[in-house]
């Protein structure tokens, strides 16, 4: 096992759907979507990943999930999409960040994560977490605790939240002054620069 | 203007409803979906890319994307997400491939394009044509031609296709043996490598 294949084995993903902003920059909920459970979780499955959180307090919205992930664990689509199963196999569903931390730490012998968030813009007053992807690879791998990376749904995590992170990754730059990937591509751009295996890219 | 936002201006990225395979292995026309629409459409617009192309047969479809588009170009989506508006200026419906290659010659000249395949999985028979990510920079940059890149739906482009085409991308491999992204994650990941502005990256 690589080092790499060794820290994605050790890093959680997570879909937030509060706190986040919606257009207009006050602080909501936003809703689930099937194809961010579907799309992330596949992403996260192939970059080899501990797993994949979706974080919302709605029990509506759990239970609605949990229907989702049932149906290809062990319902009509298992027979069908066999591969979905297994990617789905890793997602977990909690009300709170909180929660979802404490889950971590418990699956990892009471070590807290550490955590690391990520940003379409970079904003000026947290750019002193800021780190490139590299470097990111450099701390991570050089600390021995679980690594959780947080993506905001709506219009992105709210700047309180990134106060509170370890790390916020810099933002993807392509080669235009439009960014608005999804964050189904976002997570999957994120997951192949910080874990992809390049060896045989000449 | 960097060599690669020159080289992403004249490159042009198509999802492929036919020829595909489905999970059977035979040819088939696959439905076209909303959200592989809008996902692809913002990332080839954040890469810079020249133009997005849907390429269906069936007449039903084509017209099911041109109302999606109006709705967001010129009806109530724009006032809502100017952003999608300004993603989707560049998507076209093409009927076929010759018809579209056809297209993209009349906007550069009369100039014939390069075509690129991507597909999930290394194919031995095709293992002539397999260049790298950095390979490809230097080829398409090396020549004048408008470039291509066909991304397959279903379970990807079919066989013969790929033997026509001038290249085919390295499969992306994840740091697991599990290789199921999404073709909504899997273009913005071969746009990322090919195309990103990682000159902030340290």
């Amino acid at each position: 096992m690589s080092d790499l294949q060794a820290l994605a084995a050790r890093t959680y993903a997570a879909l937030v759907h509060y706190p986040v902003y919606d257009r207009r920059g006050e602080v909501v909920t936003t809703a689930v979507t099937n194809l961010d459970i579907h799309d992330i979780a596949r992403s996260t499955r192939t970059y080899g990943l501990a797993g994949y959180y979706l974080v919302t307090p709605i029990q509506l919205q759990q239970d609605m999930i949990g229907r989702i992930l049932g149906h290809w664990q062990d319902g009509p689509g298992k027979a069908v999409h066999p591969d979905r199963a297994e990617a789905l196999d890793r997602v977990k569903v909690m009300p709170s960040l909180a929660q979802m931390r404490a889950d971590i730490a418990a699956r990892h012998g009471g070590v807290a994560c550490e955590t690391t968030a990520t940003a379409a813009k970079q904003r000026g007053d947290n750019a002193v977490k800021t780190v490139g992807y590299a470097a990111w690879q450099g701390a991570a791998t050089a600390s021995a605790a679980p690594q959780l990376v947080l993506f905001g749904t709506g219009w992105g995590l709210t700047t309180e939240l990134l106060g509170q992170c370890d790390r916020i990754l810099l933002p993807i730059q392509g080669e235009s002054d439009y960014n608005h990937l999804s964050v189904r591509s976002a997570v999957a751009v994120t997951l192949d620069r910080l874990f992809a295996d390049r060896a045989g890219d000449a």
